[in-house]
């Protein structure tokens, strides 16, 4: 009989891309019984006693398996692939050229969430206007659009909807979650990059995303802080 | 017949973390006959033309096996253990909370990293001594050592020589080398940290390792900038 992750646990932020890659995971490999537990940032949910006692770095996502603790969001997703190939689309392809695609991929999604994130929305999230040094974040935008020239290229490269081809795999699992991001914060991703546009759209309709959609995004609208960026 | 990596391209720099871990994983699958190309980090080696078509980021490792191109550490030791399961140690466990504990610690090597060589090493090599702010750089210490803590604590609880136990797996190849450079940079784990000085002396030990390890550390002292951390 199939596993629905009744006995796990995952405590989660909205909008967290870490937090939103697993749930993905969580419902492709059919593990949504797996108990969800919010907890609010801004009341600071991810430092309290019931987190930390789990995981010690005070973060979410934090994860239960049973008895087994996978906090980092990269690892509980090859750990529910790995455990749950047989449930599910197979999210890392067995045949070695898709294998080497997809893995490439996934480990890439850092780079991009630097020029996002650490080197851009971070700073207007965290700093105060009169702080932030225009010149920098000027270049940091033209940084960011050289990163996403690239993963256009790999969806064209890639000749499908997804990245790698015509499957989801887990580098959309990935990567997904910090695009939406993005485009939360006013990045318009066409005209100027029509497959990324495209790849939007299609992965935002895919059941298990739509699904683990975070609730503040539907609810609130983002910043437009990446407005002028493309 | 055993494959020994005799069709594989490793592009590589001396004393880079992200090359040094592939270069243990390629010894421990018993793929030695790797072709490895040393390029040089001072003479912008790996922002050659060369590179460049391979990668374009312009980093190293960049890893060829066969026609695929697989230039991120973690997918490239990933790709290499999942593709050789048969050659050599297994690297990653299968018993679940094996599996899950060395998934865990792996993908926590990134954070440790960021704390040594984002917050501290690279101030030190890329900034003049007066740009340096002493304040900043005495938390960052302090943070260092409370990191190092947690890992002192993995090993306790794991209870052998090795971040899963008694079994060298993917976490120590991808944990080592970024530990090794800190001893180089005059980091000194006895007394404080018995278990993580008992570990560096096991783990440089390891064939896969020593034959590995980057000529310029032996050739060469390590500006001791770590040697207060402790």
């Amino acid at each position: 009989m199939a596993d629905t992750g009744k006995d796990m646990l995952l405590y989660w932020g909205s909008g967290s891309s870490p937090c939103w890659r697993v749930m993905i995971v969580l419902e492709e490999k059919g593990l949504s019984d797996c108990e969800k537990k919010l907890i609010s940032f801004s009341d600071k949910g991810h430092k309290s006693d019931e987190i930390l006692k789990l995981n010690p770095r005070g973060q979410v996502p934090t994860f239960k398996c049973g008895d087994l603790i996978i906090n980092e969001s990269f690892a509980a997703c090859l750990y529910l692939e790995d455990t749950y190939k047989s449930q599910g689309p197979p999210l890392i392809p067995s045949e070695p050229a898709r294998k080497a695609n997809v893995l490439q991929r996934m480990f890439e999604v850092p780079s991009f969430t630097k020029k996002a994130m650490e080197d851009l929305l971070y700073l207007y999230m965290f700093k105060k206007p009169e702080e932030l040094d225009q010149e920098k974040m000027t270049k940091s935008k033209a940084a960011l659009k050289e990163e996403l020239a690239m993963w256009e290229g790999y969806l064209v490269k890639a000749g499908g909807t997804f990245l790698d081809g015509g499957e989801f795999t887990m580098a959309d699992a990935i990567f997904f979650p910090s695009l939406a991001f993005l485009v939360r914060c006013g990045l318009k991703l066409a005209p100027t990059f029509p497959k990324l546009a495209a790849y939007y759209d299609a992965v935002s309709k895919r059941p298990s995303v739509e699904k683990s959609w975070p609730p503040h995004f539907k609810d609130t609208e983002g910043k437009p802080h990446l407005a002028d960026v493309l």
